[in-house]
């Protein structure tokens, strides 16, 4: 069973690599901007689409405001870049926003950023994905209506690609970053183009016109309308997620690491940006309507247009419209932006699993996740991502509308904790830095993360208020409970930590005064055999054989063999009124101790090695059962003597050859 | 989690028996009959109705015939009891079919009849259950159409009952097996009086014409209709299951228990034969219709009733008929038939463990089967009876018709090879007795028996020949496939047996030369220090410390441990390239083991006993694991060190205090 397991996850995830070639994996910029960008760059591809519906709740003149949305959102973009160069310069180490916040506000603080940034992941992949399989749709109409199996299918892929190790994953998907940025570029560019020399054509969906919801029938005036342009703001704030990946990843970058994600964080910013706003200005100039509900939403000639018309996102729109004499082309943006939106998700599955095992660092975690993979990854950090993520996109049925309302919640809540904690950080620096030039340097970096905690802090409130009802409180229940659940979890392993503290050696190293060692028989056969000459072999103060009377014949029978071979131990006879063997083996055991507390009892086992599964049903039921029960009595150590059954092969065996190199063994220290 | 296991498992089946109180289950003859005998005294409740529904496939001329075909069934009958009360005195035993031809014509035979009876007994209780609710829902038609539903749940009650002990089932079941009979004889007592008063009404059903299948328009004439009254016949012969059982569990009558089994045979035959004809005498007078397909082949004026009419049960068109003026009456017999049914399937739930157990003693079926459960019945076997029974019922909808043709083909296969099996027993006998007397006795058993095995024979070519298309195939199948699986099991057990035969026990109680101890450490806490005390308690020949390197700060913490705490113990530390515990684990053993062969090598590792369940999901992984691939490793003994964390309780002690009465130790015998 185990070697057929093993040799399936061979093929599957690939060789086991040494943890000396985790020096290899490291990044070089132009491989990490693909890696760690992917995510703020795609968001591009979902967050004008938001802005834009929103605002259509109030009708078609209301989409007129978006381009000056996305101005406001391209700025704070830039803040919230410009704070995290102060970061990533400060924490080199990679703990990135949790390291700030624990640090510099403690563990409480750094707990629920951690809780924030686990569920926002969680959200990247979910979100990006379903995002990713509509522009896949747009291209491919046939995949309409398939969108939740098109998302599982590709977090499959993605997790098998990750599972192999994430030098692969970036050199496979840098290739596609680089094409999405030239098609997405060219496409803008040609736009811009045509617009300026007044060839510009218009959208698919331009002919429509939008019945506003009946909430805002007045337009964007009053409370209501000042609200849905919050609204609309915060749901196109989902533009700056991704920006904190780079901060959480720095140890993955080449040296010098800081500066090299700085750049790289800048560069990122500035692209984003751009592309954001020339989308938006493009989208009103074609006349893009992209609308929630567009079978009752849009009309034409005053008749809804039904479900059978399908509306594409805004840059398959675009791309239609800028390309419509090059259809080669809008194939390249649709389907290009479909894969970078999977890359997207592949951000997180870098960053997740990473934060992952800090966490099981600091014990928040179980300590399994603390392990890289032997691929070099962390196996089980990036199969609860892709799990969670997959039962987001089940529950949601992949639109991303609905996700959108769970989303950038934790993002926000995470910028606001990790800003507050670079401005304490710098307090702490200029404490206790003399260096003029240096002082002023840090000064400059405080007030710019001063600034970005304002301006984060004022976004999370609008977030939270105008998406709490529709689907934000959900997001919180979660990090509620995923902060709890750590809490928990490090709470225990720090109770049992001090209860199996050693507080004196000389006291713990004293040996009980015997050894009764007792070797369990129901025959007389090779393995009691064993079991009884290795049971001599450890030479115990005393031994004695034990056999439970279930069934009159056959202890005759042992008797009768116990004598013949003529054995020098004595043989204990347990009666068993009630046919059960564990019971009157505990109580024999139990006995035992307490005539001599100080002494040991070491009970020997045999057990036996089935060749094939199925008959394990065949063997071995009793012993199992009485190890489950003796484990629990004091003093007691559980000796299983195996006894591998004809035909039963090795499954170590081949395993080894695999794993463990000659020179691995010639490198073991031994201490004396 | 064992803790909470056990108390619902009291709470179910009772507190546990002793084995001294085996004797007190023995059962005396009027508690023996109606646990025996209802499965033949409730055949009559569905062989009739089989009967007539199959002559009705050549209308309803043709079911005048049925009393005629009753007669048959009766003789073969008498027969089968005339031969079965020889077995039953010639082997007190209770190994019944299986024992006889076992014993006289070869494993392979015992084999063959055992696979038969172990898919009769399952074919009992989904027939007797799914008839058993066919009669209920006649008295509480709301129940007509959840037949499968009311099969289950009563499957699930009955498997209950016997888990708590065949005991109270026998004295529970008693009442209502009188009852029944009490029923049946009032009701066919009036009946018969009714009809020769000339009182006797017509049965709900008369009412109606029968259309005849297209294959048999001319009635029962021709090869077609000999073959219709052959099939009318096998189905008839539905009546004759059961009878074996009482030869399988003579030993639970009380003594003298064969003359006390032979005459229990005989009150049932009698009472079987006469009830079946006067059923089918009283159905022809009273005109009972009683097809597969109501609703298309009953017509009235000429148009089919259709599904809304339900046809019930013969029986319980004759309660029906002759309380036509005592409802309550016609309730009672309804309502009794329907319990005697799952009563008769409670036949199979004492003679199927115990066919098993004794295939389990002689290693055809698993050791597990052997065990008499802690309330002294058969649990597996009652279990494993109760889910293959509730498969059969799902698969076939819980339809009586459907399911007798896979029955009565293993009854009538085990019927032969037993008659044939006595002939061999007495030719045996016969040929070392001298004595006269006893010599004309076995002659006129002989006979007896050579007579019932012809006759057998001769009804399972008919009952083969008419049902094999019609289902019976697949009960063979199953046998067939019974058969391979006990024949596979048998043969694994024996190349056990005989690979662990030990042949000289001289040489296997050669001890090691050495043994040389390692305790596998991660960190030097109390679990830790325990294992190496109890290690060095065993004063092994050599023993160090050894620890992977997974981590270096990790490493470099445990020597600093060992070093500050002066333990005068060799550490070893193992290189771990692949970050993975196991591996190294595994080369370093076989590296001790190859240095010296004759050595003997014992590794400690502690493991944790957590509080709650979900709790070990943070301990013990590498251990688990390290475990079950050390185990392969050939001269290697593992000791399990157990650490019970803070807030462990003991699951087993609660559990001793009830089993283990404190008289049972004093009982124990020491052998020197």
């Amino acid at each position: 069973m185990i070697d057929y397991f093993d040799r399936a996850r061979r093929l599957l995830v690939g060789r086991p690599m040494r943890s000396e070639a985790l020096g290899q994996t490291l990044l070089p910029k132009r491989i990490a901007l693909p890696v760690f960008a992917s995510d703020a760059l795609s968001s591009v591809a979902y967050a004008p689409d938001e802005i834009i519906l929103m605002l259509s709740f109030a009708g078609l003149a209301a989409t007129q405001f978006s381009p000056l949305i996305g101005v406001a959102v391209a700025v704070l973009l830039m803040i919230v870049v410009a704070s995290y160069r102060q970061t990533v310069h400060a924490y080199p180490s990679g703990g990135g926003d949790y390291e700030v916040v624990t640090t510099n506000l403690g563990p409480t603080a750094g707990l629920m950023i951690a809780s924030a940034l686990l569920v926002d992941y969680v959200l990247t992949v979910a979100v990006s994905i379903s995002s990713g399989a509509k522009y896949l749709a747009s291209a491919m109409p046939s995949l309409a209506g398939y969108e939740v199996h098109v998302s599982l299918s590709v977090i499959a892929v993605l997790t098998l690609l990750n599972l192999r190790g994430m030098r692969e994953s970036g050199r496979t998907f840098a290739f596609f970053t680089y094409l999405y940025l030239f098609a997405i570029v060219l496409m803008l560019v040609s736009g811009v183009f045509q617009s300026l020399t007044g060839k510009l054509g218009t959208a698919p969906t331009a002919q429509y016109d939008i019945i506003p919801d009946p909430a805002y029938q007045v337009g964007l005036v009053g409370v209501g309308g000042f609200f849905l342009v919050l609204r609309a703001f915060s749901s196109g704030c989902a533009a700056l997620t991704g920006v904190e990946a780079i901060s959480n990843g720095v140890p993955t970058f080449r040296k010098p690491k800081s500066k090299n994600a700085a750049t790289t964080l800048l560069m990122l910013g500035t692209i984003s940006a751009c592309v954001m706003l020339t989308i938006l200005y493009l989208a009103r100039n074609t006349g893009v309507r992209y609308v929630e509900n567009p079978a009752e939403s849009l009309v034409l000639n005053g008749h809804p247009i039904g479900s059978n018309v399908q509306v594409d996102p805004v840059m398959s729109q675009l791309a239609a419209t800028v390309f419509a004499d090059a259809k080669p082309l809008f194939y390249l943006v649709a389907v290009v932006t479909g894969l970078i939106l999977v890359l997207a998700a592949n951000t997180a599955f870098n960053g997740f699993p990473q934060l992952a095992q800090i966490l099981a660092h600091d014990s928040f975690l179980p300590h399994q996740l603390y392990n890289r993979g032997d691929r070099l990854s962390f196996s089980n950090g990036i199969l609860a991502l892709a799990g969670a993520a997959s039962v987001l996109i089940i529950a949601f049925d992949a639109q991303v509308t609905r996700l959108i309302q769970l989303y950038i919640i934790g993002v926000f809540i995470s910028f606001t904790l990790s800003q507050l904690g670079m401005i304490r950080h710098w307090n702490r620096e200029l404490a206790v830095c003399t260096d003029g030039r240096r002082r002023l340097q840090m000064r400059h970096s405080r007030v710019i993360n001063m600034f970005g905690f304002v301006m984060a802090g004022l976004v999370l409130l609008v977030v939270l208020v105008t998406k709490f009802t529709h689907g934000a409180w959900m997001a919180l229940l979660f990090m509620l409970l995923i902060f709890l659940v750590m809490h928990r979890i490090r709470h225990h392993y720090e109770s049992v930590a001090a209860e199996l503290e050693v507080p004196d050696y000389v006291e713990a190293a004293r040996l009980p005064s015997r050894v009764h060692a007792i070797v369990l028989l129901a025959k007389l056969h090779k393995p009691a055999m064993r079991a009884i000459s290795y049971a001599r072999a450890t030479t115990p103060s005393s031994l004695e054989l034990v056999t439970v009377d279930i069934n009159e014949d056959d202890t005759k029978a042992l008797l009768k063999q116990w004598k013949d071979a003529d054995i020098p131990l004595p043989l204990t006879v347990l009666a068993s009124p009630f046919r059960d063997i564990t019971g009157p083996v505990l109580a024999h055991v139990r006995q035992v101790r307490r005539q001599s507390p100080r002494e040991l009892v070491v009970v020997y086992i045999p057990e036996y090695l089935v060749a094939r599964g199925i008959e394990s049903i065949l063997h071995n039921h009793s012993a199992t059962r009485l190890r489950a029960r003796l484990q629990y009595v004091p003093g007691v150590v559980l000796a299983t003597v195996p006894w591998k059954l004809d035909g039963t092969k090795d499954p170590t065996k081949l395993v080894n050859k695999q794993i463990i190199a000659p020179e691995s063994r010639t490198k073991n220290d031994r201490h004396h």
